[in-house]
């Protein structure tokens, strides 16, 4: 690692530096304050920085180390987290005016289980209007005149152009997996509520993710790590067994994995360029992959269906109070939302378990991943709109696990993630086939 | 106990009089049967029974006791399933026309567990029309010409009259406590999630909860062990610490229990000897009892609200393949289920962790249990309605146990049930309640 650059380093060898003493959490804190002072302006990842109080909890960081007291896998590391994620000691907006100045009384469970790591929290990030698809003013780090996706955009922003290594957002749609295909970054989105989304604005319970960026797999594992597990508040959080990730997603696959290349129904959408990259892709690994055509009857409408009826029960106050500061966009949507009847919302959500129960047998029965794109193509020109989740709904829908690699470019020279979807709760596998799948491109 | 009079005996005394080799199983079923025959005329608490099926399970019951293996808490002892609950061996047809000859090919899981302790299936009980509000052919046993309450008409009936000692059914409004109370018998709806409902006719999933008729505490206790755990099949169920119901049930309560009187805002529908009862049991009770007001809101709206959304779901095929054979009752809370939105189907659903919170702020800090009415009065005349479940929707909605204990009697000779209610989890505990204030009132 080039500890020259601290803001250049990874979460892992970010916290294995602080412990072992070869640089400070203030000098790590510090450097990477300097490189956003740079870098921000063009940028505009944060909604709320505050470099004094991330350097007195980096402080803090240091002092506790040098006590002798054991330091958490983060210990004075600064992650950045998504502006619908409630912390105590900073605003917390959810990208609306009509929730300007919200100061929070806690900590989200995500946020508690960050600084129990010894996480410094480092400041918020942009996101889009309440999550959802009006943007904010970040910027594609790779092109401003670009799009970096959305909604979580200043997390994604934030970890492509070096500003932190790890941050947190939230994917109902195709919020994560998304913006980091633009943004050129990894990025997770773990199984429904192996995350808990206690204290995190709630869009939509039944499709609400939270989810991980990085610039590393090892981070997303490491980072699961910390903020997977149960909590009551979260009606669909639930006890289960601690999974060591970072191992697992560090070992070698005892076969090499079988990839499932779906291109489904929207593939004529998919952009010239980015159909090309995937040809190649799928080229280069030769019999690890097999075109695979899935079922997903109306997931997408589906979806729709479900999304938009619990917006507009989630957002009924601020449409009652304040429907003329919502963005029209939102406002239509929630006008479509609280016309939806229970009959088509129920019957929209007993799909999914025959849908989750086909794709299982598909892991069972043959592949380790499906391999689809992220988006179609690399990030839309224009800020207008962050592009689209077509190729994210059926899997944030399911609660099936996926994640983003960075591994091509299109013919702008923007990055285009390739995503890889695995069986629900088979998040650790999905990263270790998602390593080997890094290791075998980069092989050549 | 009197081994005479075996049809008599509790399921406890049977079990143990089956175990000890004090009567034989076929010689317990053959005392049932023979007091059936005597009584079912009049009582028609039966859709289904086949002497020769139940005798043959007898049969096989005593010859695995015989050959010394170990036996179940159940063993020989036949109990009735009302007829949504699946059977591999016999026909569930729902109480409807429209389902009329189906046989499915797996059994219920609470059937399942029933069988795998030792219990002998003896047939399948009267319901109303899906579980709803048309009643079927069954009568009170202590009057023919009152209803004995429904949807569980024919497993309470069948208790009632000395038929079985324990019986299976549903509540997704009152269709448990309500024809309890109405036929003079134990009953326990509990925790909503603690029995399994895979393999049942699914009425409502937020508001379905399986419940069990005996002739005493200590056989509802009894049963609630033997169906009570998790089954993957079943959203709503989780694995949990297998309870000692039994034990606790029996156990005497460290101090006397409090009880909170709640009359309810629906107190003046409650006819005048019912409430001179409940004036009596209060005044009976003393200190160990005080009249407690409790904010419901618009619970019983929103239980309706929920259900009618879900029945329009559960019974969309049929609505869609044969509404003309529907009752118009039936057609008409369908038509009407249709037209909820999610919008307030999602609201009223959002209530109920508010309501629960308040309710299990009463338990923690003061009362053992909620004393209320377990109906509007005694069963009414006539069989073209099953009674009010006015007293019961709140608790069904909270998910919250209740018990009825068959205490008084109205002016006209009629049973009237006492119903206790307990927090959520607390079946055990509030059993051991029920026990005490059953002592209570025998002391006199």
């Amino acid at each position: 690692m080039d500890i020259s650059r601290p803001h250049s380093l990874s979460a892992a060898e970010a916290a294995q530096a602080v412990a072992r003493g070869l640089i400070s959490s203030v000098e790590l804190v510090q450097a990477c304050l300097a490189h956003i002072k740079d870098v921000e302006p063009a940028v505009q990842a944060w909604t709320f920085l505050d470099p004094d109080h991330a350097l007195q909890q980096a402080r803090a960081a240091d002092q506790l180390r040098l006590s002798g007291a054991s330091v958490g896998p983060l210990h004075g590391v600064p992650v950045g987290l998504k502006d619908i994620i409630d912390t105590a000691d900073m605003p917390t907006e959810n990208g609306s005016v009509l929730h300007a100045g919200r100061t929070p009384s806690r900590d989200a469970a995500v946020a508690s289980m960050l600084r129990a790591a010894g996480a410094i929290i480092m400041g918020k990030t942009v996101t889009t209007e309440f999550a959802t698809r009006t943007p904010g003013k970040t910027r594609n780090p790779h092109d401003p005149g670009h799009t970096p996706g959305g909604s979580s955009s200043g997390s994604a922003a934030a970890v492509a152009a070096g500003m932190v290594p790890l941050a947190l957002g939230s994917q109902t749609g195709g919020s994560v997996i998304r913006p980091a295909s633009y943004c050129g970054v990894y990025a997770l989105k773990p199984t429904h509520g192996l995350i808990p989304r206690t204290g995190m604005f709630q869009l939509s319970r039944s499709l609400d993710h939270v989810g991980l960026f990085a610039r590393t797999l090892e981070d997303l594992a490491l980072g699961l790590e910390q903020v997977a597990g149960y909590d009551e508040g979260d009606p669909d959080s639930r006890p289960r067994a601690r999974v060591p990730y970072r191992t697992i997603a560090a070992e070698e696959p005892p076969l090499p994995p079988l990839f499932a290349f779906v291109k489904t129904p929207r593939w004529s959408q998919v952009a010239p360029d980015a159909q090309e990259a995937f040809g190649e892709l799928v080229e280069h690994l030769g019999d690890r992959v097999e075109e695979v055509e899935l079922y997903e009857g109306e997931a997408i409408d589906w979806a729709r269906t479900i999304t938009d009826a619990e917006v507009a029960v989630n957002l009924a106050r601020e449409w009652e109070t304040g429907r003329d500061r919502l963005s029209p966009s939102l406002r239509t949507r929630i006008e479509r939302g609280r016309q939806v009847l229970a009959l088509d919302y129920l019957q929209a959500r007993a799909q999914v378990p025959g849908l989750v129960a086909g794709y299982t047998e598909l892991f069972e029965q043959r592949y380790d991943a499906i391999l689809t794109p992220a988006a179609p193509g690399t990030a839309p020109k224009g800020l207008e709109s962050t592009g689209d989740p077509m190729f994210n709904s059926v899997w944030t829908l399911c609660g099936m696990p996926a994640v983003t690699v960075p591994l091509m470019r299109g013919a702008n020279g923007l990055p285009l993630g390739v995503q890889l979807v695995g069986p629900r709760h088979g998040d650790a596998r999905l990263l270790r086939t998602a390593r080997w799948l890094v290791e075998r491109v980069a092989a050549g």
